[in-house]
């Protein structure tokens, strides 16, 4: 590459576009860490992309209507952080930059959401954020039909990698943003032909313009140094009426001696190649040095979109006091004021009629009030509609010729599905849920993790949640899944016992707005063990006492979800034989720890025998079970001690003996 | 689709592959549940494959060199059940057929590895039987480099649905068999626009055939109802000198009322449309009844193979008695006699020069003298290969040029390299081990739980597993995964303390021939606390007895890989305070749960106060702190309780309070 020669072609765009490029290569240097290549190949698409088209406003990052930047290719963080501190956002500072990958900065080795405003979205996890984008594209258009195209019209901008483009979701999310024509999406593919094990020659051949080309994108291949190249191929992608693919050819590493290699890739930190890469780009500053005028036409950039959004502001205070009160309120995220009667209607209705039901099905009597009075929801699911229970009949079908529908056929994507909702969480103004069977949680993981990480509140309908799901065998049946997402810090993990718990998870669910929530619910049907009335949101407490002993208390049965009924009939046997036995209901672990030490020690009081029952592995439970601090209690569990199998659910719950006649042999066994 | 019209076209080929169908759909109906309509959709293609191109013979099931037939979609187990039982697979009975998906059959609804000769993979999870077939097709070209076409030359042939490909593991796989140019893999795409939530329209508008292509796939389109058609398209695939696409336009549920429906694929179990398919297909016999002279053609395409396979037997018998010995061997998965002995030395030397490394840098100091011994091993990283330290120096680089290397640059694709690892584990011949950071088995999930399941030999090597991988940040830090992955049954999961451990726990998974093994290993370095070589492999307990309490045992600290050295250092801190200290080394959680009782109770007697130390989270630890029934410890952890942060390595363990401070001030608490 002769970098000569692009410093003579626009010598202003040059300098611009270098200030991100040190920057990058000053923080990297400083942390002896980070990913310098990335930021000095893209630097060019940035600045043009940045200052001619992204619509944005330094001092107001959160308006509603922006264009989202997102990073796919995360370890290229210093780019974005280069962004926000040139364009002014406040609190990316000088310092940041300098503490870039250090204790309590704001500048983590990849992008993390919430940390600074102009952050979107989590990335390093390739191909997480392009699969995201599909989801703020989705939510954009969602919005646009719902308040108009005056208050709602932006792009979804992203940058992302071969590594991104290698990697599964990549064919998930392009999949879906080209059958759902996401015109406004753009995709800036960082066509540098270097990943970390070197030359792409090693592991790829894949013609990548071809491949979006067969999903019904709008395609470009442009140099990517070329900044005029860069801003026609942004306009013709705006007007393709397609998603867009950019393919720019690019430099990693750009004039430094790695320049085009695997270790362009990583750090560059030596004062060698910094001091030689300086000389090459003409740059004659030192270390976190922007020359005024160069920091100042950015700072104007970052103020460029001030006029577009007090004009937006004025358009938003014409749209009309009931349409405005009602945008204000999805964008901020607030739970209609009916929401809490509407389920509390549902669960005195279901007290009294007793449907014995799955959960699943019980999901769906849930989602059949609360999507009526709740219009912000997108709901989906990975092709299992009507096992999942996630369409109800309000909601129309989200498609490219109708975007007022508010139901995702993601197709046979789970993790496509995931981080799409994660990008319409992250959006504002709607609400995603979404189904699949709970043993193909698998394949979201990486999706479901971000979420968590985030605390973006997705919702997760996860069905079949068991053995219980029978006859199509150990592949599809969860077993160890409870225990894995449990693990997930912040992912709150229900797993409702009948047609109330499940209102109640719900309500829980759509109430947490800084956190995702799982629901687990189940194939086969279950007796209604909540048949009395109580105002109170139980699940809340995560658990609680069910049925309290007769007779005096001996043992303590603690079961989840399909379970509950078995404890129940378990304590009815013992009792019969003098042995006093509560039950507790346990649908969240997550939400029982968060409860105080007292309440914990009331709901599992110290003596008594305790017997977990879940058709599941154990891993998690012994918390429960053997006292949190040990010395509490002799213990027992009735689970799953390996895979399922292909029968009939009865059949194997038999044979796998989860049963109340093997919890009542337990528990004697113990005492 | 007009009947009739198919039925006379080839009177012959019509009842033969009727008989696939109406065995599907009799199976189907007696089990009240399963998948008729595939069966009815591809069982021309079936018929076409078995009987004309397909080498294998029944009654030698295990045929080193035969083809691999894999059904990636395989919900429609039926067709395969129904292959084994018409070609006469001894124990695919028809008695087997009648119990389709019941207690104890080996008809699981999914095609399950090990319950049936012929069933080559477990498949159900979509996509996952394309990705094993990327890796068996590698295996394949590895073997016939090794031993010559004479005695390896064989064809893996695949169908798969909308389904498989709508997954992204899909593009993964294709994108590594059309790089690495597998022209012996042949896949039949089951294209019949249907989906479980109905026609395709709804969710998807890729064009597969110009995917493929884009992949450096050869490519066919074809009626899959046409058995000339197909007979043809094998023919040019076999000769295309690429992997190859035939893309069959079929109908699903083929000439029942259910055709072309979202209905169709799944259950058709009704006498009515029983009785009128019959009818359609003019099949005028009773369920499960095969006429004789379609069964004895059926069986005696079954003995087709039979010639090749005697002078396939002839030909390994002249390879020369060296070699033979060495094919017998590794495709019965035989270790060599002188690993033992390799691992025993590398165990010595270190246990004296003490090295103070990385245990991923310890991993690589085993691969270096193992490799050269084990000439099988077919190593391989998803783009991390400097950092996972997968690479030893006589390797090679398998490529589309070099069938001779040993290892596979797999790319920034952790899903497919797993599922190709389970391909390759399951051809024979090879033993795959690959490498990621541990955060991204997440991305491999479903393929790792697979491997479980299977019993699939694979060995994941799984780097960079703790915050002490730094400045990456929570996206690239594990703390859930340790749980996580201990939580899949039959998975073993190891992790070592240093290099010591680091040789046995390799030992323990090269020796493991029924299951997987995942090793979990630093980034950063670690001191040797195995400073005194013993022959025994003492990781194959699970835990043992690191370092006895000096002073009267008041406490018991247990840790895990590189909190291990904490825990030493922290009984130091504690025997100065009088505090007599054992410190148990717990390298697998699976391994010691397989140890007898008294074992467990020897290393963990009750009493003493234990305090247990990882850089995870606690899910699964309270099993041997709380005591196995309860009553038996007071009890700490010191670990994670939520996700990590981007900062160097060592700042995270102080600021996370994982440290031997923390440790000591937890067992003062308790005691």
């Amino acid at each position: 590459m002769d970098i000569q020669a692009l410093r003579d072609r626009n010598p202003d765009h040059w300098r611009r576009s270098t200030a991100i490029r040190m920057l990058a290569m000053d923080a990297v240097a400083a942390a002896n860490s980070g990913h310098s290549g990335m930021p000095m190949g893209m630097a060019d698409i940035a600045t043009v992309l940045w200052s001619k088209h992204l619509k944005f406003d330094a001092a107001n990052p959160d308006w509603p209507d922006r264009d989202r930047f997102i990073l796919s290719n995360g370890h290229g963080s210093m780019l974005l952080y280069a962004l926000l501190y040139l364009t002014g956002y406040e609190d990316m500072t000088l310092d940041q930059l300098r503490n870039f990958r250090q204790w309590d900065a704001i500048t983590a080795g990849h992008p993390e959401h919430g940390h600074a405003k102009g952050i979107e979205t989590t990335t390093g996890p390739l191909g997480q954020g392009l699969g995201n984008a599909v989801g703020f594209a989705i939510a954009e258009e969602s919005l646009r039909a719902r308040f108009g195209r005056k208050v709602v019209d932006h792009h979804t901008y992203v940058f992302a990698g071969d590594g991104c483009l290698m990697e599964g979701i990549s064919h998930e999310s392009l999949a879906m943003a080209g059958h759902l024509e996401l015109s406004k999406l753009i995709v800036f593919f960082d066509h540098n032909g270097i990943t970390i094990d070197g030359s792409i020659d090693l592991t790829d051949s894949v013609d990548q313009v071809k491949r979006f080309d067969a999903a019904g994108w709008h395609t470009q291949r442009i140099d990517g140094h070329d900044p005029e190249a860069i801003d026609a191929a942004i306009e013709a992608a705006k007007k393709s009426g397609k998603p867009s693919l950019i393919a720019c050819e690019t430099h990693i590493a750009l004039g430094s001696s790695a320049q085009d290699t695997g270790k362009g890739h990583g750090a560059l930190t030596s004062d060698e190649i910094l001091s030689e890469t300086r000389r090459a780009y003409g740059w004659e500053h030192g270390p976190f040095e922007i020359p005024e005028d160069i920091l100042s036409w950015w700072r104007e950039t970052g103020r460029r979109g001030a006029t577009a959004f007090a004009e937006w502001s004025n358009r938003l205070d014409e749209l009309g006091a009931g349409k405005r009160r009602e945008f204000d309120r999805v964008v901020a995220g607030e739970i209609p004021k009916k929401l809490a009667g509407t389920i509390r209607a549902l669960k005195k209705q279901v007290a009294e009629s007793r449907p014995e039901i799955a959960t699943r099905k019980s999901s769906e009597m849930v989602l059949e009030v609360v999507n009526p009075v709740m219009t912000e929801t997108l709901g989906g699911s990975a092709d299992l509609t009507g096992s999942n229970n996630t369409l109800t009949g309000d909601m129309g079908v989200f498609s490219a010729r109708d975007r007022k529908g508010r139901y995702v056929h993601y197709g046979i994507r789970e993790h496509g599905m995931a981080a799409a909702m994660n990008g319409m969480a992250l959006h504002g103004g709607v609400r995603p849920y979404g189904g699949t069977f709970m043993t193909f949680s698998d394949y979201a993981r990486p999706a479901i993790r971000l979420s968590a990480l985030m605390g973006a509140p997705v919702i997760y309908v996860m069905t079949h949640d068991s053995i219980g799901l029978g006859e199509d065998g150990p592949t599809h049946q969860p077993v160890e899944h409870l225990a894995a997402l449990r693990a997930i810090p912040k992912l709150q993990v229900i797993r409702p016992a009948d047609t109330v718990e499940t209102a109640e998870a719900w309500e829980i669910a759509l109430q947490s707005t800084d956190r995702p929530t799982l629901l687990s619910l189940t194939r086969q049907n279950l007796p209604a063990v909540r048949t009395e009335h109580k105002t109170r949101n139980l699940t809340a407490q995560g658990a609680y006492v069910l049925a309290e002993a007769e007779g005096k208390r001996q043992a303590v049965l603690i079961a989840s979800g399909s379970e509950v009924s078995v404890a129940l009939e378990a304590k009815a046997a013992l009792e019969a034989d003098g042995i006093g036995t509560r039950v507790v209901s346990i649908p969240c672990f997550e939400l029982f720890a968060a409860q105080d030490e007292a309440y914990r020690r009331r709901v599992l009081p110290a003596g008594a025998v305790r017997v977990g029952i879940e058709a599941a592995v154990r891993d998690g439970w012994d918390r429960w079970l053997l006292g949190e601090r040990g010395r509490e209690a002799k213990a027992g569990f009735i689970g799953m001690e390996g895979f399922g199998a292909s029968a009939p659910a009865e059949t194997l719950f038999e044979k796998f003996g989860i049963t109340a006649g093997a919890t009542v042999d337990k528990v004697k066994s113990l005492l």
